[in-house]
């Protein structure tokens, strides 16, 4: 786990549904976060955070309650305040993708916070104004209600992507044919395609550049060569042969 | 909305959960999703997906339900299948973020899908050879669970970023100091200091130049110098007259 995402804390404040608690947990063990911080939860424990979290318990178990949010926010560099709505008064306000990068960033100096309000209002003016920097999850204008788990998602994700990068699984590679392989299967699909007569070698117009093309997008295997030249092959069988061979 | 948006089809394989549903129609709103096709949802329509789909009913109503994979994608020139697991007969595989690029610029030439696969175990192996390309979510390889509806924000999300930018509301900016109206900060800012002896004029070291970087990075407006020249000018006052007056 990228050490970054050991030094944040997500801190939610005066969170009414302990279910929404539990999805937060559950987002952010899936992005590598374990640093929960609940400002003043209605409940907590609670049975529905358990059932919510699915799995990621140990979030909720080493989760903090703190009673204000500056005894949650004490020792962080930095706090990021997330607000749908725009405020007079509130600092720098970036895209929630940059504002990852740059608590990631900070991270490097300290721990640092992401606090979200609650379910009803966000956060209010004071609270925003205990945050240094202000940052918003693009959205409709016309409807920008993020359930709360579901932004926890979002801002974990890009926490991730900031402190990780984006590299994920990759499917097997199997064995690539080489430039010679590769031609020869031109050379023997031109003759074929010649030989039933739906290539004219007089006038070849754009067929065989356009299935070049494809193939080279695709990116040949051995195999998948093996393959095609034994289709070809077939297909030479029956020019010469006819089908009832 | 982009009109990209309008292309993308989010699909909802054999749903267990009609909850789920619900949240998958939120996240779609919030990102300017509108078109939900379900694959033989266990429940649908059910009273659960209404509560969890909070004012993105319109989502819900204009569901379609398809009884194959091959009808809910019929029309689509990409279909993206969602895996967190890695297959060995994938095709190409992308993390989220490219794989929302590819889709909002194939929109230009017709319908994209994103289709998801069951709670329980995702997309089966032939469903996702029924998909051109494979997604996935960068995440914790300890534990990459994310819940359906979390999963379909950030894919919503991406999908908005890479059809409309991640543009976000500003804070309003006000009328900006002048070069000279600072210059004059400083100049009284450099008299007062070394008024109250906390400045030795004679040897400055870096004070000056800091607060110039501190002030500098800021970016100071208007009000703010007519602020703090106030408490310069009140300073100078204490100095000349002493703390009673």
């Amino acid at each position: 786990m990228p050490a970054a995402l050991d030094r944040v804390r997500i801190v939610l404040i005066a969170t009414s549904h302990p279910g929404n608690i539990g999805a937060a947990a559950r987002a952010m063990l899936t992005m590598g976060l374990s640093r929960l911080v609940l400002v003043n939860p209605r409940r907590f424990p609670d049975p529905e955070a358990v059932a919510m979290a699915s799995g990621a318990t140990a979030v909720l178990d080493t989760a903090r309650v703190a009673t204000t949010l500056e005894e949650a926010l004490a020792g962080c560099v930095l706090a990021v305040g997330l607000s749908a709505r725009p405020r007079e008064f509130a600092g720098r306000v970036l895209p929630v993708r940059a504002a990852a990068a740059e608590a990631v960033a900070n991270a490097a100096h300290g721990d640092v916070a992401l606090v979200f309000g609650t379910e009803m209002s966000g956060l209010s003016n004071q609270e925003l104004a205990s945050c240094g920097m202000v940052a918003t999850i693009p959205a409709n204008a016309a409807y920008a209600s993020l359930n709360l788990g579901a932004a926890v998602q979002v801002v974990a994700y890009e926490l991730r992507v900031a402190a990780a990068g984006d590299a994920v699984w990759r499917a097997p590679r199997f064995a690539p044919a080489t430039t010679d392989e590769v031609e020869a299967l031109y050379a023997h699909g031109r003759q074929t395609l010649a030989a039933m007569r739906f290539l004219d070698p007089r006038r070849p117009k754009r067929l065989l550049p356009r299935l070049r093309r494809l193939f080279a997008r695709a990116g040949l295997e051995k195999e998948e060569v093996n393959i095609l030249r034994g289709i070809l092959a077939r297909i030479d069988e029956l020019i010469a042969h006819g089908p009832r061979r």
